[in-house]
């Protein structure tokens, strides 16, 4: 159940609006948005009646029920879609941020080419994997944390802030001075990480899980906005089907549904959702048009040589084409870019 | 394997050629495209020496060997891509054909109203539904012939080109006089009917199975190609996933390796794909800006009592105001739309 | 819904309920089992008042209102077990019934050889493709109206009923004097096949297609039971799923439910749903303890030479050995093989 | 690459072979059966000459080259089935082991009541789930440490060996008493957490996930290997599909192949599979009948009020039936139970 406060009310009241409802047994969420100030209670609400709490108190604009289990992340309890600010850079509606970068960082050199040439080209953010979720022991790890300090050369060489993946929550110190702390697909319901994350004060890129519903996306935000954290960035790479010619199915309804549902702002990652080079242009586009707030995309300077997901990087010169006919398209879009 | 041949050659050197490999015991398959005549043969190659080939016959230019079940439909075969006309619209590369239309034909005003107002905001097909597959037998069927015949009473009013779907073999004849047959998804695998419409000459539609992969869809337009009718209309429509918050999971991966894979055109329907009025839009510009050469949307004068599928139907307006912004988005991608 | 009718009533006070609703609109099934009759209503039965009914019908035992879309099918509607005779076999409660033979039928010496060395091993039923649907068209698609007569050949040899698989309604009178009609897979939801089978008086064995719901596959086999064929076996085959190491995904709990549902009998296909002729024998002995009525297992005499699909067949040592060991399980189930 | 070396050889000789080809930059894993002792090389192995080291090391009875990136779990290298003994059980070939006990702990009495009634039913070992993952971070989340404490106790009472989901690498101190460490469907992917139960010498049943394939359960067994752990039990669990009628497709051909592929005890849980009572003792019989070695079932004293799946637990009374009829049937299995 959510309560839509009047504007312009004294936070005292508001403070003890909560009050009540705790005292009574109820968890509350409060959102405080550039229009409107809601209050939302977790608990057995089922015998309240709306009518009487708004003709009682004179704070409350009106109230309704909320069917679904995400509240916070809800947009009938927040509608003011979220922009995150990070760098230079806002991530949400109005923009199409690109965070571009290599799937692993491997060497000084080779993080720092890419950043100032995905630089040129038009991303804000830099990402770059340094703790690698492999599905073989045998498989290369990661520089583990080698690449993050890595990361932070490339950051201050170019001004571009920087996004890369934890694993677990004993990792957050090390994760203290990383932009973007990134959730991976196999992490979505990580439920103690989730919390973790939920407790610091930066924003969490949420990858969707690859066998995880819409739903199910949502209520692992909700965890992190339960924690305290409202800094969430959705992400949608595909999922697992019967499909093998893609590595996943490239899910772009999802885009549209978490937008309306949530006020999140959403990413698109097409270089893991399909795996193969030559489909991550024209995907991007569409991912655009489909109405993301940012894309995300693995670049590197040498995707014959990468020692990870090298078939789905761009080339240097392939992404800058990309970056190029993006902007052309942003501006249809009326986005900055 | 195909041989490519040489230009400006004989036509009887290359029926000669083709009769020498059909008395060997090969199945023959002749594509002419604006560049280049191929000859792909169907059998057992493995022993055939490719060099010995092109050095003893005159009007060969080179051969390859096609590991993929697919000939006819291949782009290795055809590397022209195939452009289909109907009516006024030419289907394929460098345009971009809005077919569009009710679910169900369900009256010669609906109909008749539908018509004239998806011509006026551009549409360049009709499309409508006379045979309806139906998962109950208790549901609307369908006006079945009269279906039919209400939708040429539309054509001759407005000048667009119909299309509807055909149920099975029988009603080949029925359909002698609609623009375009449509084979549904429930029939993509519904052998009898490719062979039977392979024997038509006159464009089919059709579409992918929600459990088919794309390669399966391919080896259907095989079916029809092998039957000698080369004018086939590939359709994405979305995949059954374990998502169930949309219809279906619309892959618009598919569309950028179906181009790649075959030079026949694809068009997308997002209407069916997702279900959800709401969704249509967004996803029509992400079809559009993945490459695709077409699509294909419900529309309906009156949704909210369309007989059928009304959720996911957009108005007239709506679709009036869909297809002003793609003809925007269309002047960047350099199609006619 | 549906109204169970009182024990030993007038056929005559009965035919005048049932004219009584149609006169109102409804359509009706009526299910005459062992120790029910039952009627039951299509259409809006919103607001029919039960209770009203049962005071003012004599005939009426008790009522009440059925949510699912099926109704003949209905295990509410009809709550006796359904047993289908077939030559010597019942299909159904109490038994296991064995079909058994090769996924082609080749030619009379394979065909008799298999059907001879099958009824030695205890299967009741003969199976045998003639018309074979193939994904590839340059495939081998099937002995065709040839299998039926070499079909019908090793009946007579070996008395066993015969099941084959019809691809398209205008085979019917081909299947006239086959025993049991099979609908693949691929044709679950060809709505013309179903309707057409529902028209003649012969068990009809419906395969799950690989995509579709228990659901779906219920409301299929109301197609066939509205057009008023009560014969239907209901066979589970695997779907379609991310695993590829099966072919397909075997879905023991959907004979659970389907049994649960509905009265129809169920058997299982563990051959098609694995694609490995080692898991076979395991499949079987878990489809006969999940409390399957019946199972259908491909056999060849030489699997390594089989045209289709001999990778999954059992040749006649295993498929006896199997047999073995099956007869000693059935006791335990209290089931006659 | 595998070595499989000669009975009765020298220890040293042995680790002076394993010696030798780590020099020269190969990771090895040494397997001991009963049988045969393994010697399995992990690295680029294309240029070694197998020949050439059998005739050179008079060690080695012989090498074959092993294309599956799993090495550790391979039945190639290790062709001995794993038998791992908890208290009074021996889990792998030759039993059929029933682990029991309810989702959640939720006190004392519950716990002890369901703890000796399971016993008394056949059970060999306590399950009860301290730490819950859960979807809505609203929802209840386990007893956590005090759940642990009241599965001591019910152990101290009853003597059954006690199994609990472990979330994360952190918590590997408290699970220092549990008996078998439990990895979650979520956690089947947290590499952090396998490499930490690797360092442990503890068994560790490692469920599927709901998205991941046979293939990448065994790489994920692998990670625990690879760290020293070969107390490895696999467990079948169910996976997403897009059939909604059971929560998930419980896939019975997985452990089959499991079984072939990998020497490693495969035990199934239906419970959380099907999610629905009445299908939980159909298809318990299933997995034993299809070769299992033990099964995972939830039971409560009164599943009605169970804070946590109820829906999917049987009662006491259930589960004693339960036990009494896959004892009959363990007898045709050849199985102790």
């Amino acid at each position: 159940m959510v309560f839509i406060l009047k504007n312009n009310i004294n936070k005292d009241k508001v403070n003890q609006f909560i009050y009540d409802w705790e005292q009574q047994g109820f968890s509350t969420i409060l959102s405080v948005g550039t229009e409107h100030t809601a209050v939302c209670l977790i608990g057995n609400t089922a015998n309240i009646d709306i009518d009487h709490v708004v003709q009682t108190c004179d704070i409350v604009e009106y109230g309704k029920r909320i069917t679904e289990q995400y509240k916070a992340v809800n947009r009938n309890v927040h509608s003011d879609s979220t922009i995150i600010p990070v760098g230079d850079a806002l991530i949400g509606e109005g923009t199409f941020t690109v965070i571009s970068g290599p799937c692993s960082v491997e060497s000084e050199e080779q993080i720092i080419e890419v950043a100032e040439s995905v630089k040129a080209s038009g991303a804000k953010i830099l990402r770059g994997g340094a703790f690698k979720p492999r599905t073989s022991p045998y498989a290369f790890q990661g520089m583990q944390a080698d690449g993050l300090k890595l990361l932070k050369i490339a950051r201050e060489k170019t001004g571009l802030p920087i996004i890369s993946e934890i694993m677990n929550q004993t990792q957050i110190e090390l994760f203290e001075d990383v932009d973007i702390v990134q959730i991976g697909a196999r992490n979505m319901q990580n439920f103690d990480l989730l919390k973790a994350v939920g407790r610091i004060k930066k924003p969490v890129l949420l990858k969707r899980g690859l066998a995880n519903t819409i739903e199910e996306l949502l209520m692992s935000a909700e965890y992190i906005m339960a924690g305290g954290n409202s800094q969430v960035i959705l992400c949608e790479r595909g999922i697992r089907t019967f499909e093998t010619m893609t590595r996943n199915t490239l899910d772009l309804s999802a885009v549209v549904l978490l937008k309306q549902k949530s006020h999140l702002p959403v990413v698109v990652d097409p270089s893991h959702a399909s795996g193969i080079r030559s489909l991550v242009a024209p995907l991007a586009k569409a991912v655009l048009a489909v109405g993301a707030d940012g894309l995300m995309v693995e670049t590197h300077n040498n995707p014959a040589k990468a020692l990870c997901d090298g078939a789905q990087s761009l080339d240097l010169l392939e992404f800058d084409a990309l970056m190029k006919d993006l902007k052309k398209r942003a501006v249809l879009e009326e986005k900055a870019i």
